[in-house]
């Protein structure tokens, strides 16, 4: 039974944002829509509804943290939980006609459900990309570098980003144990960086002690170039050593973009997406203990809207994207114009006067105010027109 | 039983929103918040999903147009139908403190759920501001002003502002019928403009010919302040000739705005959403059946929230505003910039330089497209980086 709501309650996860917060995300997701304009992506909205049989099940994210509800036809509907799935309907069925590249771009709330009060947030707000129809790895140095770009108009500081190959790692496991469901333990410890619990599983295997050491090794593959001839070594798979070499083409790409210094690889991530096929990323903030975005290759994505194309995207957290950033200068510059009825024409035209050069102007009949010390301290300035006028100069 | 889904199908009543319309939305969207702004008013936002028992309840939404699920705890959600009272629980709950008017605004999607196909949206965006704790006509006189400022931005040519008084209607209503159960049957005529069947409903009740004749010139109780006069002439109680005095000073606020030449008084205009208090309107555009915006005083719903207040605003529907301003010049302008691996250092060169200047430019590389002659066909202008350069000066 539920219990009895307070007035002010809101759902779990569910939160408000009040202005101060609000300007800070205006000014964010401005810079960045800008950028990716720039960049000749092309935005698009899709519905907060969709089916679950279609866009619900090619979105990865687990069944519990969806919202699901009943149409009236009988059909389950989701609020979408993530972009890339809606992006791969309307491309697939709208958009994606000659089979040429198609980059696309979003800035849209997703929804998850929560389990518990004070958690994370239920639904938040993304900005991202998707590079439809491109297969090479330009393409996904493209969608590295925008992001970087993004990152560095927004005035972040400090982050990192971490490059990995989830067919590297799915090579490198089926080589060594043989089946997808061991594989699947080991890809779960690493997408939820439980290297502790990686380690004890791989230990408690019977394994070889060269497999369990390559295995093992995978962990420490960190860092620059010079991790991905150490990588081609741990695999012996054709598979294996071509997403390594993969790997060194995009750094190789990355540093002609001039972003490689941000980039940092890391041949265990693994992400929960589990789409990805390819290529895959994540970018860190210092200061923040979740990634602010994430994205990568997922070549097989399309083909479950009917027409099969590579493709790679990534998506940014606004949320945390803000929490990195930190403070930031934002005025609360509003003036205030107060007036008495015998001076509304003049209160009117000061105001219009003001709004015509940008500035923001509320104008105020001063029998609405209720306490009027404290009204005047929400303002940057005030101007009181009060009674009649012409009398005293003022 | 649900019939089997094709895979591009979406809920009915549901949109997907391509670049063109995209790039239209955003630029309404951003003059129209631009002017919100210079008025003083701070946008914020709210969940998309509230409680039923709160938000959901407030709403004045039919209850089988609201889309509503279950959470983990039991309570019910809606998906918001209107904004006004998710603000109005912000307000009351966190920003409201000091009894001073308090200026918000909103762009958000809100839902109501459809019954057919090809019918009206299911989630449409509204862009509006509610103006709470102010119960002077010179707020209602700002809202509609700041309403009318807006259209005027988005370049929309011809449009009409109705404004009544539902505390007239309802007063007139009481005075001649004595109870509220017949006055919801005639709102209800009102409200859905059926006028005809206004017309039958009262001569078939036992009222005397003046009576009748009273309710019957309701109708025609339109056009400029001259209806005023005429309005207070069919009513007797104090309630409604206050309400009639009331529209004689917001048209002459609004004449020193310079704005009234937009409006037109309609003494018989009832909106459905129930929780009108006072002054009331509705804004028409040329060649569009349906309002595209709507708003009015409410000044009991603050109270629902614990903390009375008197209140106004309005808000406007995006998707109606475009449809009504039709035509105009949204220019498809990104450049394309084609290159093979070879010259990669040079595309990205050009693209960087291109996009500092503010330019839209795609960087391609060749190897990602598959029809080339299709592709061209796609941007402004296109520059083929390709092969070794410097032969024959490119």
């Amino acid at each position: 039974m539920a219990k009895k709501l307070f007035m002010f309650e809101k759902p779990l996860g569910m939160r408000d944002t009040l202005p101060f917060l609000y300007e800070l995300k205006k000014q964010v997701r401005s810079v960045m829509a800008e950028e990716i304009e720039r960049w000749g992506y092309e935005f698009i909205e899709t519905p907060t509804l969709e089916y679950y049989e279609t866009v619900g099940a090619a979105s990865a994210i687990a069944d519990h943290r969806l919202f699901k509800l009943l149409d009236q036809q009988g059909h389950t509907l989701v609020l979408r939980p993530d972009m890339t799935a809606p992006i791969a309907r309307v491309a697939a069925s709208r958009l994606y006609d000659d089979g040429n590249p198609l980059r696309l771009a979003y800035n849209a709330n997703v929804f998850r459900a929560q389990q518990r009060e004070g958690g994370r947030p239920a639904e938040f707000e993304q900005i991202g990309v998707e590079l439809i129809g491109d297969g090479t790895v330009t393409a996904d140095a493209e969608v590295i570098s925008l992001m970087v770009a993004l990152l560095k108009r927004t005035g972040l500081g400090r982050f990192s980003v971490a490059v990995g190959h989830i067919g590297y790692v799915n090579a490198l496991f089926l080589e060594i144990l043989g089946n997808e469901e061991r594989a699947s333990v080991l890809r779960r410890f690493l997408y939820e960086k439980n290297y502790v619990g990686y380690r004890e599983h791989v230990k408690s295997w019977p394994l070889s002690s060269i497999d369990q050491k390559r295995l093992l090794d995978l962990l420490s593959l960190r860092g620059g170039t010079d991790v991905i001839e150490q990588a081609k070594t741990l695999v012996t798979s054709e598979k294996g050593r071509r997403a390594a070499d993969e790997l060194a083409v995009l750094m190789a790409v990355l540093r002609t973009y001039g972003v490689a210094e941000a980039v940092k690889l890391d041949m265990a991530l693994v992400s929960h997406m589990s789409y990805y096929t390819g290529i895959l990323f994540e970018v860190y903030a210092e200061q923040v203990g979740f990634p602010i975005g994430n994205g990568g290759r997922y070549d097989d994505l399309l083909a479950k809207f009917s027409r099969p194309a590579p493709a790679t995207g990534f998506g940014l957290r606004v949320d945390r994207l803000i929490e990195a950033i930190g403070e930031t200068d934002v005025r609360d510059d509003i003036e205030c114009i107060v007036f008495s009825q015998e001076r509304l024409a003049e209160a009117v035209e000061l105001a219009e006067a003001k709004r015509a050069e940008g500035k923001r102007v509320v104008l105020q009949h001063i029998a609405g105010i209720r306490d009027i010390d404290a009204y005047s301290q929400r303002y940057r300035s005030i101007v009181y027109l009060l009674g009649r006028s012409g009398r005293d100069g003022q």
